[in-house]
């Protein structure tokens, strides 16, 4: 009787085991099903092949869903090289490069990273304060946006000249800016940073060029930059150069320094807050790396440029200590559920934080739309350029 | 004794009631705990006034974290207006609306706005067919990528002009592109669609616009451009236009049309394919509209220019039919996700499909950095432009 009630209870409990019907990839038996789509990517098999056949399939679906293609075009007779070729090169679409391939001209890969540097830019606009107007002393006290990381791509000083109203005759005069350094033997020296002949018959605004020593003051650690202007031939040609005033119809005449920085990509200290890539070692949230050469998928007879395709997507782990860390690459979709999921805000505080794209690349491509007929586009978001915990 | 076992009892269960001391927004007694964190911004109450508090404290943390700045800029003393003005003004970096609000120039959502034009733009190159080389008559058959949705920016046929060896002195002939089209009697009648005087001493090519031509082809609907070709004073000045010739030396020389097209924005077909905004009365995913008047949370002081921000996120479900077809703006790493959910691949067909952003904005700010500094920046990745299920 116990002996049956045993196998009762054994039987009981094979049938308790719910077998997955479908293709389970190396997760039977794992109790808990992991949350996020990018631990799951994490956790598929390593093909030791260069290019796993399900991923080659979703490569080529991704890239014909793109182009607004159903399937791949049949190309049996196409256009004679020759004509390609020239047709390409006078209409300034592409050129052949050394290695034979076609590379595209004004790819939007590089386009974009021409926007990508004017997103890095900031101009900082900084008002001079007054020392001794008697004496010509201005200081600026540049903003922290300006720092030991940042490359000066442009300074300027921008001085208001004042002409009195009795004369009408053209002045000629030389501005100077002084500024102090510390010489080689200790003791302070005063030199000619920048200067610039006016030659005016009306009051206005000139600007004097001061890259170098933003640049110089910048990589040094200061944010102060304390200068002399002086000016030989105002006097006598009735010219005032405005400083800090305290009169109120001056007030619109403040001198001005204005300096275009932007983040040095370069520095050292600045790698850390990109993205991280799999290395097949770690075991968060990463980029993973996948470059499909269209030879080796047989569609370089109809892609004719580029060669392949970064098919990088995101897997790992988003642990709570980098979960809703990824940066300021946060749109605000992401900022508000942090915000929410931080304060124990229920059902916030239970979703997890997943490993999911950051920052998206445009790609171009030129492509047999069929035999007589080929196209050049420009696809956005085609290539994952960086992962982050959302 | 009964009775103080069913007071005990019911003490036990009041116990295993687990009450959660934090904050739950409408939740409380919801058994399945959403998997989307989309999904559970749909169900957060929604407030009567038009900036909830919890919203509005996101908010300006996100600005603050794009700004890279640990909290908002005190300014007591601030430059006067009228020197700020002058600045911005000289440096080009912003002016005065009609409302008296600064607008900044060269704004980077307007910058964007071009490159997405960019992206809309494709270039077609379609080769010439013969089908009589002798009468001059060429055919092209344009890519689907020319359509009736299609603006024609520029459409050319380029043609190549071969100067017999023997004549050394100057040609001078007129090239012409003749097109039938149906009169208003029912008869077929040809027109003169493109001409072009060609002097010249050496063989090469030449481009004769036919930009109208092409745009009336493709709002008809049609894909095949039949043209013919006429040259007077050809035969005299020794000058021969490449038609499709099938001699080996003249491949290069192969006549072809190149079209400009431009999908249009403005087509009511297209209107479709954007993703959907909430109106409060849909439940699926969709772009929840959110817009912060920077005087109405006092930051107005501090930043100069927009005079607000569209904090939009996403919110909504993803039933199965719509997961995964967020359209064409899926980069890959959602496009290998969804393929291994389409083919039911474990854990991925348990994963649900969440609403989150497709595509994002870039925003120009002007601010006061502190007292004496203004900063312009750009920062990519601002603004929510587009919600789809991932």
């Amino acid at each position: 009787f116990v002996r049956m009630s045993l196998l009762q209870g054994f039987l009981i409990v094979l049938l308790g085991i719910s077998v997955r019907a479908s293709p389970a990839l190396g997760v039977e038996g794992h109790s808990s099903v992991p949350e996020c789509a990018s631990c799951a990517l994490a956790k598929l098999p390593k093909d030791t092949s260069s290019s796993p056949p399900a991923m080659v399939e979703a490569v080529k679906k991704h890239i014909l869903n793109m182009l607004h293609l159903k399937e791949r075009p049949n190309i049996t007779q196409a256009v004679p090289r020759a004509a390609l070729l020239n047709a390409i090169k006078k209409l300034h679409v592409g050129r052949v490069g050394e290695d034979g391939n076609v590379e595209i001209e004004d790819d939007s890969y590089r386009r974009l990273e021409a926007t990508e540097m004017i997103e890095q830019t900031s101009e900082i606009i900084t008002f001079a304060e007054s020392v001794g107007s008697s004496q010509g002393l201005l200081h600026f006290q540049i903003s922290k946006e300006g720092n030991d990381l940042s490359v000066v791509e442009q300074a300027n000083i921008w001085l208001f000249l004042r002409l009195s109203k009795s004369n009408r005759s053209r002045a000629k005069v030389t501005i100077r800016i002084h500024q102090k350094h510390r010489g080689s033997n200790g003791q302070d020296i005063e030199s000619v940073i920048s200067e610039k002949a006016v030659d005016t018959r009306r009051s206005g605004w000139h600007t004097l060029p001061v890259s170098s020593s933003v640049q110089h003051l910048l990589d040094g650690g200061h944010t102060s930059l304390d200068i002399r202007i002086s000016c030989s031939q105002c006097q006598e040609n009735g010219v005032t150069p405005v400083l800090v005033e305290k009169e109120e119809k001056e007030q619109s005449h403040r001198p001005f320094l204005m300096i275009l920085v932007r983040q040095s990509d370069d520095h050292p200290h600045r790698r850390k807050k990109r993205g991280l890539e799999c290395d097949g070692k770690i075991s968060i949230c990463c980029k993973k790396q996948f470059y499909v050469n269209f030879k080796d998928i047989g569609w370089n007879d109809w892609i004719i440029a580029p060669s392949g395709y970064h098919a990088n997507y995101c897997e790992g782990e988003c642990p709570s200590h980098i979960a809703g860390t990824s940066g300021s690459s946060l749109s605000f979709h992401s900022t508000v559920i942090n915000h929410y999921r931080i304060r124990g805000y229920s059902p916030f505080a239970s979703i997890k934080s997943c490993c999911v794209p950051t920052k998206l690349r445009a790609m171009s491509m030129l492509y047999y739309d069929d035999e007589q007929n080929i196209v050049k586009k420009d696809i956005s978001s085609m290539t994952v350029e960086e992962c982050g915990c959302s």
